[in-house]
């Protein structure tokens, strides 16, 4: 299931506004003219950003125990190294 | 592993730059005091936030597929959509 | 009498958080950084940058009716036009 | 003459991209709709803006000579001053 840009910019929208970064949205809504947006926000439920990489998180933590050797470091990782470990 | 908000900002201030939203990294950046972060830029390879976002997607597919008896329909789902399907 | 940027550029900052231009007014103060000006705010009316442009007008039209022949056509321009016709 | 906030808009406009403030001329835009203007854009010469500012302060103080006894002192007022001594 491939993700459009459109859907990536949808959801960091949604972020921003639910955030209180309401000057980010404004520009980010007219620079990405997100606003032409084909999608229903009625169908993304709130935190649906935050929620898919909370997600996709889990899978890379799954994914590099494995298939890496990495029982005792693993919990040491912050999310952000995983994206590194799991090359 | 949880997720901050600082986490969740940088990859999102990241994925502006890296799509030549400027004028929204601009605006984020000072909104979101982003520049302040102890997050290492060098530790997060470019496209991290749309990596994280279809792993979550993939972990959000296998999760509907063992739980849900939605064999046939599945592949019909946007990737927005899998959120709803997940509750 | 010599006009600063620093001068510009508040009198600017004011005139977008009088008119209610709240995203521009914050993208503004921080790409022109004109918290970090000396001017003291309280000295500046509310208004004013509309108020000098105003009298740049009226400046202009008094000096176009003095050296330019346009009595009757005067009234007819727009304030926009003044600064070609007093070239 | 009166002046139309249109046109103090696209004068503002005008000052943010010729200065450099690209991100906030780019906001701005937006958020004043100034593209949707009827004011043809060739007929405003660069640095309008602040030639109408200057001439504002020229007016002011020769308003505050003719009219106020601050032979002495007059040149010691920042443009800044002048707004409020020209009440």
């Amino acid at each position: 299931m491939s993700l459009t840009s459109e859907e990536v910019n949808f959801l960091i929208y949604r972020y921003l506004q639910e955030s209180g970064f309401h000057h980010s949205a404004f520009t980010f809504g007219s620079e990405s003219l997100v606003h032409r947006s084909t999608i229903n926000g009625q169908d993304v439920p709130p935190g649906s950003l935050v929620s898919f990489i909370q997600k996709g998180i889990q899978y890379l933590e799954i994914e590099a125990n494995l298939t890496k050797e990495l029982p005792a470091e693993m919990t040491y990782y912050r999310p952000l190294d995983l994206l590194s470990v799991g090359r």
